[in-house]
């Protein structure tokens, strides 16, 4: 199978070296980058150089930020070449139309490494979905945030000398907004949480950043057995759905707590399966490589069904409801409430939600 | 989809209730149980209504203990029926015979629901091992042990008062020897670790059992920020590999030490995937009915093809090296050498990996 490559940053360039390491019958005949390599003579900075070559069957994609991403994939996606990305920035500006745009032509999307990194987390959702009723989503889906909270915990110290070792590690980005802003987690909840209730979730649901986490608080919930992960929730009952993205509080002896540095882990809960865990690495250049391998694996031997949404899906905040730790004390409320005054104070908040902080005895 | 299933025990009760209750076009036509009930004419004591209708496309198989289940299994295979099994004791007695025959016979053969429960194990390791190679697999795959460690340590109890427990709410056998010693584990790490590894294990490889576990030794490990949970432990390079049963020594911090109650978590090693956890119910009659579900689901799709173990595996126990941790103090030492020394002075050993156990900063 003869594919095309869209970006050489690290996830790229690491598909291209794993696809010629590994005889899986799968051949990068063309690289889309902006600076011509004249050593490659796969290398096009031409779109129309891809989506006119027949030989193509299929594209992975592999750039940062929305666009030009998302013109790109549904350009590919008409020009009928299926479709393997890693940008969740894109899939998640407009889910709902590339979904409908792959079901339209017939041509195969899918997604795997844009959230979760290598985890089989988008696979694991399709596969329970099939069979059982999920009523839950929750998880830690950033490796920087995770990071970052880690070493705070561990060394105690303060979030600017925490993200200053990610940056300085490759583990934050100079800019490190999207991330820690909850930017990030927002695209992969609105991703997962679309496919597990089998439609779309709204765009503006509540998101809370961690930026505002300090030492002192990680020292005061520590004194109560807890600490701080920064994660997606999300509730559903019937056709009704909540999804947040904060701070959470956590207890020390839960799994999330004990996801250390970069590594994500993430949950899903059916009526029948009970919960579900899934950890790995959740970015990094060969783990997200590989998570486009495996789905590049399932476009060669066309193992894959088109994802059609059909449930139309009421949002409904009163179905998370928990404890809010701020500066000033706790406060029971709505997630989204609590998120809310968080923004208006302009003070950190991190959110409790009992049910899963319950001792398991 | 017609097809039958073998015992009707908690797990096939739970299977023939799911398929009634939902709509996944799979019809349990009939019903294979010793004892036959007058108001369900699908019952039958006799295995040759099953294989002589040809209505039957698939079996599902939910009986317990190794025969008469290994014998039926191959039976069914050679009526031409597929098949998808529960029966970790059935399928580990002979893997390399049956899985040899489904392939002769080109019969479907699923075993999802045999090791870790509802957890998508046996898929996940499938799906990596297509395009990763898998260095390394360890796990909790044993509910029953896993509980009883966990109410030992939380409650500072004796082993013989946490089994009582286990087996007045059901988590434990009247005759816990299978679990407790090590059976069931080691049946379901000869079925995972030959697919892992793409080639059939030895079937001699070392168990200890984990019934001399005293509240002693969870004092003095936890006095270390250590604790036990009873594992597989699996290590490979190339073509050697090796493979063990044994409780281990593991830091409180760690994923395992906060897997709680009967939950089973496994993980896989490879080498670009890295490390991926799995963590879920890994016993009870709809969850394990569930991974059922999803296999004939499978089944009714055409969705697989037949594992075929090409490799020529030498086991070589110098690939799993640590610290065996006996009442008399602390030895360095192969676990294949640890477990005989404690046989030999018929005492507890825990096995401390050092690796897994290293601080991740």
């Amino acid at each position: 199978m003869k594919i095309a490559l869209l970006g050489y940053g690290t996830v790229g360039r690491s598909l291209d070296e794993l696809l010629k390491r590994r005889d899986l019958n799968i051949e990068v005949k063309r690289i889309l980058r902006r600076n011509k390599d004249p050593k490659d003579s796969r290398v096009t900075d031409s779109i129309d150089d891809i989506l006119q070559d027949e030989e193509i069957v299929c594209v992975a994609e592999a750039l940062s930020g929305r666009e030009p991403a998302d013109s790109y994939l549904k350009m590919i996606m008409e020009s009928g070449k299926h479709v393997v990305s890693a940008n969740k920035a894109a899939i998640a500006s407009d889910f709902e139309g590339l979904l409908k745009l792959a079901g339209k032509m017939g041509t195969t999307f899918l997604f795997e490494a844009s959230s979760g990194g290598t985890i089989p987390w988008i696979e694991n959702i399709k596969e329970i979905r099939e069979t059982d009723e999920i009523v839950s989503l929750k998880g830690i889906l950033n490796g920087t945030c995770n990071f970052i909270i880690d070493k705070m915990e561990r060394e105690g110290i303060e979030f600017e000398d925490a993200l200053r070792t990610a940056q300085s590690l490759g583990y934050a980005e100079a800019d490190p907004t999207a991330d820690i802003g909850g930017h990030d987690t927002y695209n992969k909840a609105l991703i997962s949480c679309s496919l597990a209730y089998n439609g779309f979730v709204k765009k503006d649901f509540p998101v809370l950043g961690m930026e505002k986490l300090t030492r002192d608080m990680l020292k005061e919930l520590e004194a109560e057995g807890k600490t701080v992960r920064f994660m997606m929730l999300s509730e559903r009952s019937g056709d009704r759905y909540a999804v947040g993205v904060a701070p959470m509080v956590v207890r020390k002896d839960s799994i999330e707590a004990n996801v250390r540095q970069n590594f994500n882990c993430a949950s899903l809960t059916g009526v029948t399966v009970g919960e579900l865990k899934f950890y790995g690495q959740g970015s990094g250049g060969y783990p997200t490589a590989d998570a486009m391998v495996r789905d590049l694996v399932r476009v060669r031997d066309k193992k894959t069904e088109p994802d059609i949404l059909e449930k139309k899906l009421v949002y409904d905040d009163s179905l998370i409801e928990g404890v809010g730790y701020f500066p000033f004390g706790k406060k029971r409320g709505l997630l989204s409430e609590l998120i809310v005054e968080a923004r208006k104070k302009d003070v950190f908040m991190a959110f409790e939600h009992e049910e899963d902080n319950e001792v398991n005895a």
